[in-house]
């Protein structure tokens, strides 16, 4: 799966900016991949972009329309399906994150097969993977893993990657989620991944690559989340990272739609390790990266101090303070 | 899914006795539950049933044809259709291991729909689970965990089911793998699940049971095995275990089909219970089961005293010697 850009973002009737935020989160990462908005009567989302149509998108060079909104209940209707439908008559290809899979409306298989159009269910995918083979490859990687969903570890991914290229470093976001896939335009959402296959296709995401190129593994769920700790597990043991950051959200008490107790960043830091060296014995945990939304400025950088302290690594909040602090680290450790 | 018993065991051509493992691990735990097979020219493997074709077996009594064997080439020859066709039209339902879905072959789906046969595809269910939720259900569980795949896993839960019974214990096996969905008639192949559904699927599984019955759920996979560790995960978790039984096999040096080396027995019992505490704090490991088929009786007697003299738990090969001494410890602990 490769999702060509520039973008068209489709918003729809969103009634909140949350229904809209794989589009937001798109903006917020590729802003120059991002060409246009389309919104329909009533939407309350708004990603500050020129708002167009797809004829109109098509002639400013737009190559995909995504489908980044949550729909009402599940269904298309009959309206989206005729914007699908003439975009993919200007010449679009489509992504889409929703849950059905674009292919099942036949007017869209139709119309797709006529233009020749590729249709991209990233929820959806019907990418064949091998089961993971478990030796070592070649290249960096470093991988973001959570106390908890929901954490911050996308973006910490992200703003390694921006942080890394900035300090000379080569390296690339490696998407494992929705939002992840339209941002980088390739890889997968492993959770919807068949059992089997979840290391083999992190595997993929993540292939051979030169020495000193970093891959910058966008984590999910937590090894202590009892819905989805077999997700990332496999994930840990596909993206085989020589290096981990730990994201954690210092005011949550029980896990994301769950009554089980969030574990401490040291139970992660030590499961992590005692996971992670099955296919790269060199893990190592190399900071941690705390989301103080919640906090006031003090209390967050009280918090952060503190955590660093006590575990003897770097800390920071990445969208409040940036990720310099894990940056230096890995030039330390890795140059 | 619930498939009905009597089984008409279909064999096919199968090429050998491997071809055929499905339906001679069906006889080998419910031996009662078969009353024919069904063979083809040239057919290399035995069930020691009675040969019948669907119509013989309709009028025995027969529900459901079981199509245990391994096609060749993964394609539905016509001859297979037609005698699909037929069972169909006799009044049985078909339950497949087959990785093609029984539905999608215009023929057998149009005679189920007439007759109103249910058609059972096992390693491509398409029944919903929600997500782990993570809450201690009522009833006892024993999960079996191994040091690698296929070191006997579904045959310590199916032999300590029996043993169990034989000792008074209220116990049922549950099936997390194709043979084992067969054998106990309900269960879901849990590599075949979406990765986010892993622990709900065995939560699924294994519900709420009265407090003194025993669950004995096959493990799959193993902590330690870098394509399906993500798989074993999940299992412990949903299953959240009191008791677990470790298999090994102990001539063995790299895990099934990779370069992986095995772990220790130990390995395996500190990082199940580091996992497993996380949905049960009780859980502990309660016997090894040692698969000792490529050991001489007396060297398998000295790896067995050997090894449970390490560990301090009770050792047995459950195919050569019997379960009982792992049903003691259970008795002594749980009584």
């Amino acid at each position: 799966m490769q999702i060509e850009h520039p973008y068209l973002l489709f918003l729809g009737d969103a009634r909140d900016a949350l229904a809209a935020k794989t589009a937001l989160g798109i903006v917020d990462w590729r802003r120059e991949w991002c060409l246009g908005q389309m919104r329909l009567e009533g939407c309350k989302a708004d990603a500050k972009l020129p708002d167009m149509n797809p004829r109109e998108a098509a002639a400013a060079g737009v190559k995909t329309m995504v489908i980044g909104v949550v729909n009402a209940g599940g269904v298309l209707t009959e309206s989206w399906i005729d914007i699908i439908v003439d975009a993919i008559e200007q010449g679009l290809d489509i992504a889409s994150g929703l849950h059905m899979r674009l292919g099942d409306i036949p007017q869209i298989a139709d119309a797709a097969k006529k233009h020749g159009a590729k249709l991209h269910d990233v929820r959806l995918s019907t990418q064949r993977f091998a089961t993971g083979k478990g030796d070592k490859r070649p290249g960096m990687r470093l991988l973001t893993v959570g106390t908890d969903c929901s954490v911050g570890k996308k973006y910490t991914a992200l703003a390694l990657e921006k942080g890394m290229r900035d300090k000379g470093f080569d390296a690339d976001f490696r998407a494992t989620g929705q939002t992840g896939v339209f941002i980088s335009g390739r890889g997968a959402a492993i959770d919807a991944v068949v059992a089997d296959f979840i290391s083999g296709a992190v595997e993929w995401i993540s292939p051979d690559a030169a020495p000193d190129h970093w891959d910058l593994v966008e984590g999910q769920g937590s090894l202590f989340h009892p819905s989805f700790a077999g997700v990332s597990l496999g994930l840990l043991h596909g993206a085989q990272p020589d290096a981990f950051v730990v994201c954690h959200e210092p005011t949550r008490r029980t896990m994301r739609g769950v009554n089980t107790p969030l574990p401490t960043i040291g139970d992660v830091i030590h499961m992590t390790i005692a996971c992670g060296r099955l296919t790269n014995p060199a893990i190592r945990c190399v900071g941690i990266a705390i989301n103080t939304e919640a906090l006031s400025e003090d209390e967050a950088k009280a918090e952060i101090a503190r955590t660093s302290k006590t575990y003897g690594l770097p800390a920071t909040d990445p969208v409040r303070f940036g990720v310099e602090p894990i940056v230096d680290e890995l030039a330390r450790h890795y140059r």
